[in-house]
């Protein structure tokens, strides 16, 4: 059978469509409906605008595409694919969804070159593309000279309904609108269809009057499924709008070509099987077998090769002209290109002695901020409107991040949580060199817990500034005191949660934050002021755990304590010694990180034949027993705060020398 | 000196300002500036509007009052106390925040009767009020006669700029706009200030053009700072729209009243002091002393008291006629009133022998829902967009609760978890009986976790059907397959985690949850099938964790399991036991309750002297120590999982009999 004759345009989404049929049905799993939909659109944008160099997916000054509705993966390894990208392989295609695969059935960084973000959660993808814009304006103000723009790119996302029902896609878009970052725009997939069935069941709102609200410029196309030209006019023309982000709801079929189970949910996430493969084909014309790409498709589509090399070397071109004329900035720039920080970033790092007045660790992380500052330009963060309580500003430095001041690096994300973490994993996602931080509540990491997953999975260089980190919160209550928020966070793999007992524990902190540029951090900080000890050290924070004071000996029995209740441990501690007994304290700030430590050094700081053990923290002792044993004992919280001065929560909930030197004694029978 | 003449609605705003600025001075902490610019807009609501009973806080048919800018939670208290509730007296107030006493730094329903629903966390409250309205609309579509309207109140709210911020709200809002649920009226107090500063910092969209593009009704008043009519007609404009729900944008001046800080972020979370007090006084014209209420307004405020009274009185009359004419109902409605569960409600609860075929318990669930359906017709709930994956219906049941159909229970949440998450609050808040449920993947607690955590909190039953539970999950892959979930779900305060192995267990766990009506519970499901074992039994479920299997004398090794990983140890178990060995079995279907258990049973099920222990739980061993002690070991997930067949995760990861028995022969050395 010849296939009947068709446009270039239409071979090519055609392609798409049925590596999506062809892959899911092969996978016996997956979801074909998007890709079908959507392929137009992918095509449009990928054939006729993205500036990407399919043989260096991380060439720098590329356009970003994010599949925001992630699920739809096979349309993102259909155009890879097809592109040329040596990442996707028609082999690997074969292998969707299977273990050891390139294919997995979300598109997923770290598996991928080509894909620029982790996406399945949905929602999450297009926040991280308003992280990617940011980074995008705020490197272009920073390092373009009017004659060379050096930074240049668009962003585009494909989203879905899924994606916009998501709240924490509504907080990104309100501050991308705000900010007014004309260089995103983004494709909205509308095809009235998620899982449940039409999207009339449950959201029947007006999405583009919506982002209009937002501030955005909103475009329609009717046709989604055929008007490829259609598409390409309204990316034209949002291209032409650099002052407002834009979205552009295109209208489609989901599942289109598939004659029966075409604009169904039943396509949305399964297989169309093989006798709906095969009326699929007959109904788009596709003369061809599973897995068949005619080479007029691969032909147009490895134009993308040449183009993509043609425009990195012209950017490498502008990139040496650059460097001869601005020696400064461009050493500055290629730095972060590499991935390296400055020499002497953590120079100013603050130290201190027993002597010094104890603060609060929140207030030891301003001072850590502050002296990176100059050191540390590729620094860019802020809070979800908790500045001055977070105290995540950097000192000396004024302004922030705005329409208008691009090159400022603060960033104000109003009471957005979960964007604030979304942004920040797209900023770490840019790969630029940028060091993205972020600052609320401990609490309420529950809010943005979604985009910190993401984070860890991703092995984004995040950081999490998180203030008020107990009980100690005070008169604000138990839903501002964190319980259990520690436990929860110490519970995902590939997150590092530091919390210090003092300033210089904080110092260490940040050292430990900054170098883990493969892996988030929380810092988990005091509103309340502590004692500097004496034993601590910066360094050992790297350690996870280690030795604050000690004894002659075997230790009878070991406190281990964190924060601001380090310094009760060494207070109870000295207690006990006066009575003639041997303790050891033990400061813990980063359980993971003394987990990873080699089993010897573990072995002298908790020796298995000392089970007496005392942790001390005022949180859930969820997790502890790891260290505490069937033998030892806890001071924790076994439920939830209350609204008093911190001072009093502490008293009343048994945070004192006095109780912790009992519980000690108890133990020791 | 003697108060300049002023009107009595002038009086009592001015009363409802001063407490603020009294309250937050003596306790040298606390939000003074809401209160301030929002007094009139709650005057108004409150005094010509709302319909309450303040003797008799909990009177079913009162329109429920919604703070949704917690904070502000002396606006509230101030409210409760002129209008004469005994739940908050003067020296109540003087004890604002302070320990032990009723008026805490936020509002919360478990210390103060007439808080409606715990608030702080910003976008929470306006989203339980959208649960509050769906409560009010399905029971009144249930119960309500053409001669007897026994359902019938408003929902009224009180929200800020930072609640419009959050993605909960908007998630919210968006599905209360799509059901028409035009008893819900939303005061907007827009004063343009967060903790940052100026709302133009981050926020510049325009609010009501989104709420219209939702569906809402909206409205302005140009001066909320003194125009209590104003703020009047528009709400009552708003109740005559009956099919839309209505945002109502009040523009206010935070901290109306204070010469130097009104207009300011520095009123926003931090008292006046007593000298801007004494100012604050001039220029309101304010002549009595701290805490001192004009007589005037006291008796203006508490003629409340009468019209609840009165309105109680009647609608108690009203509910004879209704008891009189419809026997049937009103005793089921009654019931639900009382908390009670109707009688044999979990009789077609299912049971099993291990011959029958292993299911996933995703299905198990969905045969319990069926079970429960016709016996229990409190549940109310749905899925946020997985009902087909979750299992989440009602067998026998058709639609769902829409603009037209308020009787049906089942709810299509959209792609909305954390919104899902709050409205299941709210109609728990509504404590009419209902019991509220909600599925989804349970790795997308992570999403809805801030509002988990109010459920917990605020003592509420309602029941979360997480299903996909592992790394079972399969092709999904690593964002789709929880590790750390269960953990981090366990360690939170008053939150039961169930993870039933097989369908007797799974029945057990509906019993438990449906008992709890004061506590959250978690169902973990799988989605992959499993064995029915010979030991199981629902009724042990309630105890945590039990011997499933025994041998004679003290066991050497005790295999712990949980969920799909149940069989495993079961399987391994024997093999070892045909070896000679003695093992016990023990089934831990829920942590939480086991701990909860007479220290005797737990000792009876784990001897402290047998310390070789081994978990087998396809996730993380976080904060399984407690159990494995230093001696056991596991079988758990230490990083993320893969996208594969779960099958094939399932072995690769090493839940496999023979990697179990392999660790388990380890141990025995």
């Amino acid at each position: 059978m010849v296939a009947a004759p068709a446009s270039v345009d239409t071979l090519c989404v055609n392609s798409i469509r049925m590596l999506a049929v062809d892959a899911t049905n092969k996978s016996r799993s997956g979801h074909p409906g998007l890709p079908m939909g959507a392929a137009p659109m992918g095509y449009a944008l990928w054939d006729k605008f993205l500036r990407h160099n399919p043989k260096n997916p991380r060439w720098f000054n590329r356009d970003r595409f994010v599949l925001s509705a992630g699920h739809g993966c096979m349309l993102l390894y259909a155009l890879l694919h097809l592109s040329g990208y040596d990442s996707v392989s028609l082999d690997d295609i074969k292998s969707f969804r299977q273990w050891g695969s390139r294919t997995p059935g979300h598109p997923e960084t770290f598996e991928t070159p080509g894909v620029e973000v982790t996406a399945g959660p949905l929602g999450a993808g297009i926040s991280n593309a308003v992280g990617l814009a940011i980074a995008e304006a705020h490197l272009a103000s920073r390092f373009n000279k009017p004659d060379c723009e050096l930074v240049d790119h668009h962003t585009y996302v494909i989203m879905g309904d899924g994606c916009h029902q998501e709240g924490v896609s509504s907080e990104a878009a309100s501050l991308a609108g705000h900010l007014g970052l004309g260089k995103l725009i983004a494709l909205y997939d509308d095809n009235h269809i998620t899982i449940d069935g039409k999207t009339d069941l449950s959201f029947s709102e007006d999405v583009l009057k919506r982002y209009e609200a937002y501030g955005w410029h909103v475009l329609h196309v009717e046709d989604g499924n055929t008007d490829v030209d259609g598409i390409a006019r309204a990316i034209a023309a949002a291209k032409a709008v650099i002052d407002k982000p834009s979205l552009i709801k295109v209208t489609t079929t989901i599942g289109y070509g598939s004659p029966n189970k075409a604009d169904t949910a039943g396509v949305h996430g399964a297989p169309l099987g093989e006798a709906e493969g095969s009326l699929t084909r007959e109904s788009l014309g596709w003369s061809y077998g599973p897995f068949e790409v005619p080479q007029a498709s691969y032909d147009h589509f490895r134009k993308a090769i040449e183009r993509g090399a043609a425009a990195e070397a012209e950017w490498n071109a502008g990139l040496d002209r650059y460097s001869a004329s601005y020696p400064a900035e461009a050493a500055v720039f290629k730095r972060m290109l590499r991935g390296e920080l400055p020499e002497g970033w953590d120079r100013d790092l603050p130290s201190y002695s027993a002597d010094d007045a104890g603060q609060a660790t929140r207030k030891h992380s301003q001072l850590c901020l502050a002296a990176l500052g100059p050191n540390l330009p590729d620094l860019i963060g802020g809070s979800a409107d908790l500045t001055h309580s977070n105290y995540t500003d950097i000192k000396g430095e004024t302004g922030s991040f705005q329409k208008h001041s691009r090159e400022k690096r603060y960033l104000h994300f109003g009471v957005r949580e979960h964007a604030m973490a979304a942004i920040l994993n797209g900023i770490a996602y840019h790969d630029s060199g940028l060091i993205p931080y972020g600052g609320t509540f401990l609490v309420f990491a529950d809010y943005m817990r979604g985009s910190m997953r993401l984070s860890a999975l991703s092995r984004l260089g995040v950081i999490y500034v998180l203030t008020h980190d107990s009980i100690g919160v005070g008169e604000d209550g138990p839903t501002h005191q964190p319980i259990e928020t520690l436990s929860s966070l110490r519970a995902m793999p590939n997150m590092l949660v530091i919390r210090p007992g003092d300033g210089n524990e904080t110092s260490g902190a940040y050292r430990v934050a900054i170098n883990n540029r493969n892996r988030p951090t929380v810092l988990a900080l005091s509103r309340q002021g502590m004692a500097n000890q004496a034993g601590s050290a910066a360094d050992n924070v790297a350690l996870g755990g280690y030795i604050l004071e000690d004894c002659d000996g075997t230790p009878e029995l070991i406190l281990i304590g964190t924060g601001s209740e380090l310094d009760l441990c060494v207070q109870a501690a000295r207690a006990l010694s006066a009575e003639g007994h041997r303790l050891r304290v033990v400061s813990m700030p980063c359980v993971e990180l003394f987990a990873e430590q080699a089993v010897d050094y573990r072995e002298s700081v908790l020796p298995a034949a000392v089970g007496r053990r005392l942790v001390v923290e005022a949180a859930s002792d969820f997790g502890w027993h790891r260290y505490i044993g069937l033998e030892g004992d806890s001071v924790t919280m076994d439920g939830f705060g209350a609204s008093a001065p911190g001072g009093v929560c502490m008293e009343k909930f048994g945070f004192t020398v006095e109780n912790v030197t009992a519980k000690a004694r108890a133990l020791l029978g």
